[in-house]
Order: structure tokens, then sequence, then C-alpha cells
């Protein structure tokens, strides 16, 4: 093992270990995607494509991976100084701009695995789903649910998220709501999330949705541990079935 | 809410915002405390105090909070520019030395939790327990098992780690059995840890504890939840009680 992954031993093999150094990360959006991109070039993913139009904001700073002098600046941009900090020896390749249904097939998106980590302000996240099904690309969707983190995953052989797009304008509350009652199915209590998602539905439609740095924090842990399965051929959950984390009671 | 903080409205309400702001939090040990003070600081926490004596490393790079840049520089130093840089206003105590018995003493360490991430090559983190229970100040335990986040929290009611101290020179190896008895009790699937400790018993004489980025993450959204909860008179388990989170089955 080399002397930057030396305290991976056991828990990564020598094997494993080369097999994610090029195993290829697709990041659609630099929001959450900010700290599920760190956390994973840590691990020893030196692949990663990462895409955001989006520029910094103070709001953000609440949660993601950006710094007071990232203000103004595009999310893509900044998140790969921050990632090449880290392993100058990385293969970043970030684009600056938003996803639309023309760049999304003119973009080079050749990867081995594309996490979606989109806004659901528009269908681009659904568009971005059906081209990864197309190119035969398993589909990683994390959700900041604040105090919690929840991930599902989209492969061609899955079913797919338009069956939660009931009312488009909302759809972190269909999501929400599909949450609830997978967690119900496990008798896992649901009751401040159910809270959360009525306060919440009160102010959806001109507000993006609370999200805090802790749930980030274990979505970026989660998102890891599912894309090193897929790199390393290890069995994973797909939609409708989930992950869910979380030390609300 | 101020814009800094818009985004953590409904999880965090604005009395709760005011009263985490000014709550001290100390971190004892800035290489797992390096993610979790920035995670603590992005919540609304700006009220740290970090102690660190030692420099970063190549081989922290797989896991830490630090740059390349950072390699030669003092933990607690470091982790300070990064934890400005995300906000100027916070109030950032930097130690940058390693605890002892007689600095634990002279040193101006107020604070209403402390986090114990110390390493456990000395008896310096039951002193630093012992220590925090005369000022009647809880101590959370965060233990990064690579593919989980092991969490305990010492309270001056509790019972303290010393019963965990069999044999000093392996303490981590002694946690990890306490843990897999916690969890068997849960019947929860300890196949991975048992495996985990059973390789690393043979090398753990001469090598620090093997950690992944993925159990920083899941530990940092785990230390900040109890912190939390703490900073806002919510109930908390405590030692021989414990918080664990995984993906790994």
């Amino acid at each position: 093992m080399s002397l930057r992954y030396k305290r991976n031993i056991i828990h990564i093999k020598e094997g494993e270990q080369r097999s994610i150094q090029g195993f290829r990360v697709l990041i659609g959006g630099c929001g959450i995607g900010s700290y599920i991109a760190e956390c994973l070039l840590r691990m020893g993913f030196e692949n990663l494509i990462i895409i955001d139009g989006d520029i910094v904001e103070l709001t953000n700073l609440n949660r993601q991976n950006y710094v007071e002098g990232d203000i103004g600046i595009n999310k893509a941009i900044a998140l790969k100084d921050r990632l090449m900090a880290i392993n100058p020896d990385a293969k970043i390749r970030a684009y600056p701009e938003f996803l639309d249904r023309n760049n999304l097939y003119s973009l080079e998106l050749d990867c081995d695995v594309a996490i979606n980590a989109l806004d659901f302000s528009s269908d681009i996240p659904f568009l971005f789903d059906e081209y990864m099904a197309q190119k035969n690309i398993p589909v990683v969707h994390p959700y900041n649910l604040g105090w919690a983190g929840f991930l599902t995953v989209i492969t061609p052989e899955s079913h797919n998220l338009r069956s939660l797009d009931r009312e488009h304008q909302a759809f972190e509350i269909n999501v929400g709501k599909f949450i609830v009652d997978r967690l119900r199915e496990k008798n896992i209590d649901t009751k401040w999330l159910e809270d959360f998602l009525s306060e919440y539905g009160r102010i959806a439609t001109d507000s993006p949705p609370p999200q805090l740095s802790l749930g980030l924090s274990l979505l970026s842990g989660m998102v890891c541990q599912v894309v090193f399965n897929i790199a390393t051929d290890k069995k994973i959950k797909v939609f409708p079935e989930s992950y869910y984390l979380s030390m609300r009671e």
C-alpha cells in the first residue's frame, strides 16, 4: 500500500485499493456532492468528474464543503481546487455548468458510477437517470434529511424515481413521504421526520429544503460505502430498497 | 435566523441556534477531531477549543481534514486556519501541544462538553476523562472503525473507560471487543468487525489502528448529534450504552 493509503490497510485490500483508484465516479451537483467527493478522494477514488453551474453563497456554508473565500466562485471550480490540494495527482475533471437536456448528451460524461445530487427544481435529475440507464451506469441518489441520511440506487434493471414525481414542484416532499413509508415498514420511528415534512411542506414552494452538515457527513460515509461496493463487485440494495442512517430517535 | 444558518431552519429552532453558538466544545486530538470540528462549526458551534501537538503527515490524508500543503504543520494550527476560513467570526482557541499530566491542569480548558479523540498510546485519555469528571463536564468518545462509527459518552455519573484497560498497549483492541459484545446484544452482525480486530490484533503493537474517511464522516455526524443534544438539554445514552452507525453488513 502506498504511504498515502497506508492507514486504509485491512479495511481495504491492496487489490481493492487499485480497483477504486481508476474507477470513474461522476458527481452531478457540487452541493451535497462537495463532501461526498472529498470522502471518496481520501479513500482512494482518484478519478472524479464534478459538475455544477452554481456559485458558492454564504447560505451554503452551513453544510457544504466551501469557505468564505469561495463565495462568488463556481462550485465545481472551487471544489476542484480543494480536491487537488488534498491530492495533486488525482484526475479531477470539473464542468462549471448546469446540466440540461442539451449538454447532458454533448459533454463527455463517461463514468463507472454516477451520483445524482442535482437540484429537483427541474426535471434534469430524471433525464440524468435516463441517460445513465442507457449507458448501463448505476446512479446513487443521496438525500440530506438534516438529522439523517437517506440513499437509494437506481440501476438499469431497477425501478426509476418517476413514480415519486406526482407533484413536480415539491419532489422533495414526495421523496420524504416515500422515505417515511419505507422506514415505517422497518419499524423505524419517523415522528421527527413527519413533523419536519409537515412544517417544510408549508414553505416548500418558496424555500429549498433545509439541510444540516450533520446529515451531509452521514451521507458522505453512506455514499462511499455504496460506491466502494459497486467498484469492488459487492452486493448493494437498489430502489425501491434503500439505506437510512440516523441517531435521531 | 442569520443568513449563514438560513438553511438550518426547521431542523434547528432559533433558540437552539443561539444556544449552540456560545456552547464551548473542547476537542482533544485533531485527527478524528479535525472533521468533527468542521461539522460542528458549520452547524453553528462557534466556540471551539482544539488541542494537538502532532504534525500533519501524508499518511493522515486518507481520512483527516488536511491538505498536502499542511504537511509538516501542527494539526491544531492547520485546523484553526481551515475553521477560520469557513467562519472568521468563530472563536477558535488552538493549543499546538500534546496534553500530559502537567499541562492538563495548567491550560485553561474551560468548556461545556469535551471530545476525547486522543491517542490511546499513553494513559492521558483516562486522565482527560478524570479531569473533566472533576469539572462535571460530559466527555464524548468517538471511535473510527473504518466501515462504521462508534460513540459512547462518559459523564461524572456514568462508568468510566478504565474497565476496558486490561492490556494497556492495545486499548483499541479492548474497545473493539467491547463494541463487538454490545453489538451482539443488539443482534447486529459483527463478523466483519471481528475479522478486522483479529487481523489488526496481529500487528497492533507496531501499527496505529487503520481508519477510513468513511468512518470519520459517519462519526462527525454522530458526534454532532450527541453534542447538539447535550447543548439543548435533550436525552443521550451514556457508557456502557453506546451509539453505532454503519452500512456494512
